[in-house]
């Protein structure tokens, strides 16, 4: 899936990733004390470890007062959680960030990207979407502005690894500051088809793509993403797409279109599901669950993220399997999300009301069918997901979801994911989970019934193939196969 | 666009038509008589044509009770009304065609194709979608059967012409019966693009392929929909695609996929508009504009059409133009549609509502800017054709779009379509009217102000170059130029 090779120069070559969110947030804690929170999840293990290595730059938009007060740069200690290096802020003007973020980023990019609009009704182009998109311009030219100081006559030529969709004009913003420079942009999210694509305005839609197309090496997570961005390309004047060998041609230079499943860090996961408030969040499970089986679902309350579906697959499943009523149990550990936002409001409220509804009909004082919670609460999600029987991950659509892979890690009970095949995970752990289309409530509600009957031998099988296919897919490689396509294309310049 | 010649064999061999609609409905007058009430619209005056020329066979879904009495098989007589040929009604069982219609064609096939879905929350394939695609295949069966019974060895080689979404498994089940039909199908709507065909079931998206995949031409009037149909193909085991020549490889067989736009019959529709009917439409509606502009919209009351954001481009155009308020007003005629389907329903109340709070906001006792007529009202629509000043057609997605066409043919006052980038209309229209993004509510509102603002040059230039693309494309060859691709493709066998 990836490029090896040329790793000799990669080390040396000094690097500079560029992200909206910092591998460290500072707050201030209870006593009034400013402390480093480093953000959680494989990316930072990942950008930072390679990061550490060569000695680089992290710049990142500055999300509290606090990071606000360290615009300036600091270097991190490696002692304080993160990786030895540099880490630079960007402040913005509030509003205009508002703008950038809810307004551009989380309601019209990460929308579209995830066909997550209700079309006949939204969205709904205006000027204030041009003055949204005007901000959104805007951080991304000072993030241009500040990476191109990376790259000044007295330093090395950095390889800048831009992250994500709020940064998606960053890579030609760069290169006509620095023609020569060596980027790769990443998108973590989906990415849309033309038809979607064309739902924006023509203007965002041209910058949006020319804006991607400033890099060397454009990388996905899935094959359908990548593939979804070339044929958007198809329609952008000037731009020639090869879809076999997979680049674009764009203004003289050769742009390669390429696939960085990113995966976990197995050994990390199991040091922080060693924790104590791991263990205790295990015991309160086990006690809510009484010996009932756990199907279980960790998400961030997302519109993507079909929970919806999900709770009516359980209540099929429930209907059609007289004989589970009582002895399973769904647990939904949701992590609030863009609560700002009045579609995702709307949209947890739903789920909750749907949620008390079917333990209203099905369940009695005994056994309440489904259990959700709503906080942010990781240490929870780490003790069910080494407990749980059925895990359901069914996305609408999906980047990547690294639910299912840190669930089949940590699993000790010869779990089954259930997989939306529109998860960017999917064509990696295809052969070992149960697929589902996550529109199809009975296939899934089916899916639970079958891995909850499923013999020990198949299950065991099952929870083996999803789990070493995770831990042959090595985090530490995300990088440097990323860096080594980077030498690769820019190699004549 | 199409294909000319071999029009010599075409006259010969019989037509056989099938499609849900038939050319008449039988119903039962006031007096208690039955009468036929011939259906309206290009495509009945265009197939009933060729059927009379060939002697042909119309086979159509009983609607009415009336229908249902006549199941066995008629002669239309052409001064019913109709051409001169066989009509022969299948009569179902009515929750099986409940089903059918309902369940699959108008909930299921018109919402993907014309991506209408909120996909957080809808679809949600579970039983009942099952029950619903089995009797959309019964229903399609006995199309099948009815039409296989044409081609009996008694009888000369027909060609038959399958129409739309309704009918897509009938090429399939067709040729199943006879293999060596020449089979014609027609999409009358857009196809959707691979990831939002992807949110069916996959046996629904096995069967709907290979079901059209049956025909030897498979027809849609613009290139978009006919391209989505190919890449669709693409993900079908078995398939061969080749873009370029617009063909599919399947069980052996070359299928051509090509663009037949259909056009409208001026003459007919010059000879409706001078009707009495129209006349005095025409002077109610210009008593209620009292000499203020009229930007017209005519439309069903249907998801796809955007009324809504065609409501809210009014009152941007009212609000950024303030000369223009008291002398603009917008007439919607609304001709009523699928009221039992809930979410258009909803979407009903909140055009509804929405033109009332502008008229409310906007609107003061001499001038009241929206007028919404939600009822099945040809006259007005012909007579608000004739008189428009900006015709508004602004779809999310739609097959063809024949209002910009009638409009264009019978507007006296050198008025100008604002057209929808997303109607299979477009490309046709594209240089004479001002396209528009359908979900850029700011830009259909300039669009609105850069009409009523145009000089009288540029607006008759434009309202005559439309009328001529659309007099240009023949309605009396829509029919022949299916043929003739028909007898070319089948021409070895």
């Amino acid at each position: 899936m990836t490029n090896s090779g040329v790793p000799a120069p990669v080390a040396k070559r000094q690097i500079v990733v560029a992200s909206n969110r910092g591998p460290v947030a500072f707050v201030r804690d209870p006593d009034g004390q400013v402390v480093a929170r480093r953000g959680g999840g494989g990316l930072v293990s990942a950008l930072s470890g390679a990061l550490q290595a060569s000695g680089g730059l992290w710049i990142a938009s500055a999300m509290s007062p606090e990071d606000r007060e360290r615009a300036g740069g600091v270097h991190l200690d490696p002692a304080m959680g993160a990786a030895g290096h540099d880490l630079r802020y960007l402040s913005f003007d509030p509003r205009m960030y508002d703008r950038f973020y809810n307004g551009i980023s989380n309601r019209v990019l990460w929308f579209v990207h995830h066909a997550l609009w209700d079309l006949p009704r939204m969205p709904r182009w205006d000027r204030a979407t041009d003055r949204a998109w005007a901000s959104y311009r805007r951080v991304n030219e000072e993030f241009a502005e500040a990476l191109a100081e990376e790259d000044a006559p007295t330093k090395a030529e950095p390889a800048y690894l831009v992250q994500d969709y709020h940064l998606s004009l960053v890579p030609a913003l760069l290169r006509a500051r620095r023609p020569n420079a060596r980027i790769a942009h990443f998108s973590h999210i989906p990415f849309a088809d033309p038809e979607a694509f064309r739902t924006l305005p023509a203007a965002m839609r041209i910058e949006l793509l020319s804006g991607l197309l400033g890099a060397d090496v454009v990388g996905f997570h899935s094959e359908r993403w990548a593939e979804n961005f070339m044929r958007c390309c198809h329609d952008l004047p000037g731009a020639t797409v090869n879809l076999r060998d997979r680049s674009v041609r764009w203004h003289g230079r050769r742009v390669l279109v390429r696939l960085y499943p990113i995966s976990v860090d197995p050994a990390a996961l199991k040091e922080q599901a060693a924790s104590e408030e791991v263990a205790a969040a295990e015991r309160r499970i086990g006690r809510w669950l009484g010996g009932a089986r756990l199907v279980l679902r960790v998400d961030r309350t997302d519109l993507s993220k079909n929970i919806l579906r999900g709770f009516l697959a359980f209540e099929g499943f429930l209907l059609r399997n007289r004989r589970w009523r009582g002895r399973a149990k769904h647990l939904a550990l949701l992590n609030p999300s863009r609560e700002s936002v009045p579609e995702y409001r709307g949209y947890v409220k739903d789920c909750l009301r749907t949620a008390e509804r079917i333990n209203a009909e099905l369940g009695d004082e005994r056994w309440q069918p489904i259990r959700v919670q709503v906080q942010d609460d990781y240490s929870s999600a780490l003790a069910g997901f080494g407990i749980y029987d059925v895990l359901l991950v069914n996305p609408v659509r999906d980047g990547m979801n690294l639910v299912a892979k840190e669930g089949a890690v940590l699993n000790t009970r010869d779990g089954v994911v259930v997989l939306s095949e529109n998860a960017g995970a999917y064509p990696e752990l295809r052969p070992h989970v149960l697929a589902v289309n996550p529109f199809d409530v009975g296939a899934t509600a089916e899916a639970i019934a079958t891995v909850l009957d499923m013999d020990a031998d198949e299950r065991r099988r099952r929870a083996g193939g999803t789990r070493e296919a995770v831990v042959r897919n090595r985090l530490e490689d995300w990088v440097p196969s990323q860096l080594a396509d980077l030498e690769m294309v820019t190699h004549d310049r």
